[in-house]
């Protein structure tokens, strides 16, 4: 067996993970610490205010969880679950129903609305819904990498909160690339990852949620066994290691011993964020929304279809059907193999229909889109697809100028 | 906000996290490549193999969580626990509670059989208490770093296996760094992490299991709505994010989609794992087995008392008794500060009585033993501890060049 890791230069164009900055594949370098050594306090002290940022909140908790997101979907879930409790699933895409999965597993009562993937939920739709079935829990997702759709959360969130209800969001895939408003959309609990808009490897999962979210916590705090035989609930939280309960009083000035923090990932996050705060924010969603419209643009000009509703797609994904006759998986073997990128296929009804190109992070570079764009073109003419030759990278050009 | 990282140098002598081997350092500064990539399915195998030579099993399973390794133990517990099941958990020390606690959380009917921490079970009080109680399943902990004792498992397990009984083993504190015979000692779970004796950063936890316990994932195996709705089950595992069945599948050849892989955190496994096979693992249990030696010698020439049972000893900790008079906490900060050392305090009933001295990993070094045992006696003169001055850091150099 060989023993050396040998890693291709690649260009990565998925919806996630994406290419992580150089200077973030740097600190991962740097000596651990101990997980409770001050100068590693002070780090997780210092993440903990910069994963606000991109939320837009003014919430007391924000933090990771060493987890990939769905970690956080999990931990966000079964902190507000009880047995029986309803829970609502408005589902336009495949990540709604990793929602509603997590849910049942937490035995709530789930109810779904579904629809088509090409496009989001009216409001209107999903408030009759909230009407109809007085769920406790509404669990929705903003941006569907699926499908690329991108769902307008404010009206929702805002009949939540009219009528005491939770609103959960999975913001895995906007988060940093698109704007999300935590507070203002009135949102009790958001998720988010270190793998897509931040550029950071996967691994971590972040996590904000505000003071209604809080009491409920305590309201189900148990301590742990080994720590203390005092502080038992009958309310507790079904995982320990996803207890969100235990979770803040690590990361808060308690500081009880749930679990060794990942440093070297923390560092990671830390260094993600200063660059995302450092681009700003503001910066980061005209860069995604740029490079979309350069990958919208060149995609259409070449001749290929996008799936879904375009005044709801999401800038940091591009759906693309597949042209009738051309072997999905074939082109994004030879794009890989010869050209060294990655574009991703998609889930569910649409597997083997829809191509996705991500536009995420640190892979959302000019250069990266050109490049995509050029070689996309040229294994498509390779396998006898009709597409109108050079003008995919004009066009993604003429938008980089004119935006100027 | 100073956004850049700062980081001391620190000669982490806890237990765990320790010490990451510079090359493991290096190696996470790699770039990233999708969870799917060719490339990175087999550094995903190499890895599975690689696990498995510190068990010293044959088993077909083993892989890693992306979580610390509390993830580990939680979805081991969860995959065999159903509502009711009785589990028996002999506690000698605070990481048995954690899988009680876990056990708990799972509604499993746990029965304790407790003792003073200062020595292991006698194997024959464990087989009476199973015969007693019937449990389905006997969870243990391998190493209690809390108190510095190792469990002899053999009997325990044979009695298991010969009544059709599981048996699972948490191995965190002694995995590469003391002997683990999963096969021989008929250990039907056994899980690891990657910051102990492996010398990786904290996040990542190591599990392997054997085809009684796959039989039983098999059973309870439910895929993922979102990916199709077509295998439901009604006796699955109560997590999503933890669940073997799919995570199993995930690692092989199946590949199902289940999380996206924390890349990075992989790449510095593979590295670890590779010095640890490179070095024999036998030659590292020797390491460890000297270096705990001199650890012993110098701490007792100093005129200190250890903690607990010195025949069934872990080689990776040292607990020793702090003396009367001294505050604990102030000898742990002048230390960390003066010296750039850190060294543990401990939990439960021990907390503020012991210190413990980690000896594991890349942190198991000559160097580090002598610079911790010279630094602590000059820290303890300078609390006004009555000690033996000088002899420490000779009697240490007597069991290094005796050994040679």
């Amino acid at each position: 067996m060989s023993r050396k890791i040998r890693i291709p230069a690649r260009t990565i164009m998925t919806p996630g993970p994406v290419e992580v900055y150089p200077s973030v594949l740097r600190v991962m370098g740097t000596p651990i610490l101990g997980q409770f050594d001050p100068m590693f306090l002070k780090v997780m002290d210092e993440v903990k205010e910069m994963i606000k940022v991109p939320f837009q909140t003014k919430n007391e908790e924000a933090f990771a969880i060493d987890g990939t997101s769905r970690s956080g979907l999990e931990a966000a879930l079964i902190a507000l679950i009880e047995p029986g409790d309803k829970v609502l699933i408005p589902a336009y895409g495949r990540f709604a129903y990793l929602l509603g999965e997590i849910a049942e597993r937490a035995k709530a009562d789930v109810i779904y609305i579904e629809k088509e993937w090409d496009s989001v939920f009216e409001p209107k739709v999903v408030i009759d819904a909230i009407k109809k079935h007085q769920p406790k829990i509404i669990a929705m997702v903003h941006g569907e990498t699926a499908n690329g759709q991108m769902q307008p959360l404010k009206e929702i969130g805002e009949f939540c909160r009219e009528n005491d209800l939770f609103f959960v969001v999975d913001t895995v895939a906007t988060y940093g690339g698109a704007e999300i408003k935590v507070d203002e959309w009135q949102i009790d609990v958001a998720i988010a990852g270190s793998q897509k808009c931040v550029s950071v490897p996967a691994g971590l999962s972040l996590i904000t949620y505000n003071e209604r979210v809080k009491k409920v916590l305590a309201s189900r705090y148990q301590k742990e066994l080994g720590l203390s035989k005092d502080i038992r609930n009958k309310r507790h939280i079904s995982s320990n290691y996803l207890d969100l309960s235990q979770l803040e009083r690590y990361w808060n000035q308690e500081r009880i011993n749930h679990h060794t923090e990942a440093t070297s990932m923390i560092y990671a996050l830390h260094e993600g964020l200063s660059l995302l705060l450092d681009e700003g924010i503001e910066n980061s969603y005209q860069r995604h929304k740029i490079n979309d419209q350069a990958i919208v643009a060149g995609i259409k000009s070449m001749g290929l279809e996008l799936y879904g509703d375009m005044t709801t797609k999401m800038p940091t994904v591009t759906p693309i059907l597949i042209p009738e006759g051309i072997d999905g998986e074939s082109v994004r073997s030879m794009l890989l193999e010869e050209f060294g990128i990655e574009i991703a296929s998609s889930f569910g009804p649409l597997q083997n229909k829809v191509w996705r190109i991500g536009n995420m992070g640190y892979s959302s570079r000019k250069e990266n889109v050109l490049h995509v764009l050029g070689a996309l073109e040229a294994v498509l003419i390779f396998h006898g697809a009709n597409v109108s030759p050079g003008k995919a990278v004009q066009e993604a050009l003429n938008v980089y100028l004119t935006s100027k």
